[in-house]
């Protein structure tokens, strides 16, 4: 009979049964014994430098495997990694947050104990508002159910969970537990029954059909699907930034990321005259749809996410984002022949000659051409993010951003977490110096770990994208010599990067480098910026009043 | 008549009134139109690289000037000073947080906009779990009276405030705003004459009576007070850790730092042998008791806080900390003539030899010859703090840290904050490999304006304080070359330091350095420690099953 398992030694089975074989997180002294518990278990942890960075590493970690997690101390931890979690609530990334809390034995008359804030559920209040299901797990008794329980959320709802372990209930063992049945999604029959009846009329009456494809169909495990339900009505798809790589990006089908005004006008007419558009796991938000400048008429448009499903201008609830999509499959959906597909378009332009300063249209271009499958493209927010919804992945979900959320500093701990899932997927990280400055000298775990990062610093002295809503000295920042960072962390190869000639060969360079990261600090005017960005730039300015 | 000021520059015109002449922050789109109304105030807003920096340099610059503040963006930035924020709680430091938001016409229909969490008051519900008062400016009828509100409960608690600034309020101006009483402490009279009346027999039947001093006799503005209750009665004092230069350490009556078994012995018996300890503005939190160590019988503990007034084992309320203090200073106390102040400890030993590696012991005992009036020593957490106890300022609060909160990363940037209060201060920052690599790279903002800071790390590889604890490899962290940080920054003085002759020449090079930064990294054996450190290490372990 097997030996019954502690309530930290549950916990990280369960998280490895799932998927989980690498944590992220750095110590305390509230989580010390679960970090002992963790070094004899299955389950890898990393040290980041900070636990923002556990936080954006885990989130990368759980895009791409389906389940991520961080381990922090109690609330110095924990609190440094609310931001990273709440944008893994906003864009659904199925992370679990565990945090080291005080003993329950230490808690007797209410002491003052270090890192307390206020009292004992101060912490655990506050992820109560940025997760799908929390626990503190103070009874041995209902702790492994709530375990259960919280991982299931997670990954049923691709959101974050919380789970608060005090220290002294990591070894305890719990002698009569038994794993409580997983919930499933709960579908309406005759709700799906009558969603689907009208979305495929609604489709088989309408003329041009366009499928706008969000990151959901990723998140839910419905990218074969997708792909089917196109080859089957030969719809023309294409896909949303947050959304971007969620189908293969050499897909005859597919036009490009529609992002309204934001994205190629020849995708955005393409979508917008369509007379009936399908979402398929895509919200809404204002970042996907161009600030407010996509045109689509609600009253052809059929929008499907994990929040509902609405045709037209009414909702079916209890319609699961995946009940809907496999039965959508099923349906007598027609076969169409709309009209051709826009050309693809590379809005690079001229490249500028060798001996030329960098610009962002020729960054983007020369970035293109070198991107082979066997990488994973990073952005962090910014024109980091906007320039690289024109470049063409070619394989699998090999873009990562926070494009909605729109957190800076996501890239680079994202880039440590991505590899960790595959060693073998080569993350190219865009970033501006701005976001560089907040979280990029995770570097430094880079360097720990031997990962083989290549990252590119959109160097336009400052905030960039601010510049274009409102200038001023705030949007100044000091400047640093990023390509000498690799002679601070012993490791890694710098690239100053002023002209296109400079570019090609420090991206060649990187290329041949296999055994260390490489850091291009690629100098560009600050006023220049990529034709997307000065298309937000303008939107944003008029919703400033 | 005077022009009716808009709800951004009234909020402005407050702060600046309540002696705010520097923010710290970093723009968003969200709160750019803020960050426009402040170029154009008397208040200048200092940019840091990330936003829990701006959060420990406010709160670093509230505690030495009365109040600060901090300006983010919404979420994305919100959330990542919630952790500096909730360290102010915890200490009680009267910082305010300016958040921007999306305007309040954006929010018709419940968008999903960019940085948005769940709700539009997600925000604002982590806030009040970590401040004493929390306002959003929905409504131009009540944002003056709010702003009074939050600030004037800021300063009466010392405690953060939360002001969330929907972008479309800042210009906007309401005509019939005047402006609210301010609340003043409750004092009840005859709990008041009670409490001192028993406090005062208590004192004057005790032979040997202790002042114990804490951090809040310098947030209340006590310190006066105390040095002239001391004089009166002869009593002599010692101060807590987090209090530490809450009284000018040269004083003939000042015993040194009180904290249990981590203290000097000679101090730890002194205290516990009175008969009578007067606890002033400390409270019995579990690093300033030394972990559980001190041995104070609450049968002979008068513990006066802003909490409340506890004499031996009963409470008084409605007798705020000043009112007490201000009404014992008039009581009919005797005056004392205990048993003589044990002999002033220097704890280091005999130096090691010039060309012997820099021990602990060693650094500190370097670093407490080389401390001048004009400096501000300012600790990270871990052994820089611990070890830091026993150097001897001179003048007036000129020792900053997070003893109790204990948040790592604190230093470096309370270093920033605290140079703007007073510029010719000049910091000399203690802290760990470890913390320096969460925050340290905020030296660029001392590069970005000029500041002077001497940093001091403590590089003993990985987390020292917790190999005390349970050693791993979760406590080795990658190294980083320090010293060739003002490369990078392209200023500053960078210096490798192993033995004790290059220790003592780094710091008087530093010293003879007036217009830059100065980095020392000073290799440690990563099991060297400070006496006070292996105790609390030996304490805590014996805490953590």
């Amino acid at each position: 009979m097997a030996k019954k398992l502690s309530i930290g030694e549950y916990l990280l089975d369960q998280l490895y049964r799932r998927g989980v074989e690498h944590m992220f997180g750095v110590p305390g002294d509230y989580v010390l014994g679960f970090y002992g518990c963790i070094a004899r278990s299955k389950v890898r942890c990393i040290g980041t430098t900070r636990e923002d960075a556990a936080g954006f590493a885990a989130d990368a970690y759980a895009r791409l495997k389906g389940l991520g997690a961080a381990v922090v101390t109690y609330c110095v931890g924990g609190l440094n990694i609310a931001n990273p979690i709440a944008g893994a609530y906003a864009e659904k990334s199925p992370v679990v947050v565990i945090s080291g809390a005080p003993g329950m034995k230490e808690r007797r008359r209410d002491p003052l104990l270090h890192h307390k804030i206020r009292n004992f559920d101060t912490q655990r209040r506050i992820y109560e508002q940025i997760t799908v299901a929390s626990a503190a797990l103070e009874d041995p008794l209902l702790a492994y159910h709530e375990i259960d329980r919280v991982l299931d959320a997670v990954q049923r709802y691709r959101r974050p969970g919380y789970i608060e372990l005090p220290r002294d209930m990591v070894d305890v063992v719990y002698p009569h537990h038994t794993t409580a049945a997983t919930l499933e999604d709960i579908t309406d029959p005759e709700a799906l029954a009558d969603c689907i009846a009208e979305t495929a009329e609604f489709l088989n009456r309408a003329k041009h059909v366009v499928v706008l494809a969000g990151v959901e169909m990723h998140r839910f495990g419905l990218r074969d699907e997708l792909v089917q339900l196109i080859k089957k009505t030969n719809y023309p798809v294409a896909a949303t930034l947050l959304g971007k790589s969620v189908i293969d990006e050499e897909h005859p089908l597919y036009l490009g990321v529609y992002e309204g005004a934001m994205g190629q006008p020849s995708i955005q007419r393409f979508v917008e005259q369509a007379d009936c558009v399908l979402m398929l796991g895509s919200t809404m938000n204002d970042i996907d749809m161009g600030i407010h400048t996509a045109n689509l008429d609600s009253g052809k448009v059929i929008c499907a996410n994990s929040d509902r499903i609405t045709v037209r201008r009414h909702n079916y609830v209890d319609v699961p984002l995946r009940s809907f999509t496999k039965a959508l499959l099923k349906a007598p959906l027609m076969r169409r022949h709309g009209p051709p597909l826009p050309a693809r378009a590379y809005p690079w332009g001229v490249p500028p000659r060798g001996d030329a300063p960098v610009t962002v249209a020729g960054l983007f271009r020369a970035v293109n051409d070198f991107l082979t499958e066997d990488m994973i493209v990073i952005c962090d927010i910014g024109d980091s993010c906007f320039g690289a919804a024109d470049l063409v992945m070619r394989g699998r979900t090999n873009f990562l951003s926070s494009a909605y959320y729109a957190s800076m500093g996501f890239a680079m701990p994202a880039a440590v977490g991505s590899q960790f899932v595959d060693c073998r997927l080569r993350p190219v990280v865009l970033v501006g110096d701005g976001a560089f400055q907040m979280t990029g000298m995770e570097l430094s775990t880079a360097a720990k770990y031997g990962l083989t990062p290549i990252v590119i610093v959109l160097n336009n002295h400052g905030y960039g994208t601010e510049r274009q809503i409102l200038d001023g000295p705030f949007n100044d920042i000091h400047l640093w010599d990023f390509a000498k960072i690799p002679q601070v962390l012993g490791r890694g190869k710098g690239f100053s990067v002023k002209t296109m000639d400079e570019l090609r060969a420090a991206l060649s360079a990187s290329m041949e480098c296999h055994d260390c990261f490489c850091i291009l600090d690629v100098d560009l005017d600050p006023y220049d910026i990529s034709p997307a960005l000065k298309r937000l730039g303008e939107s944003m300015s008029k919703n400033l009043k």
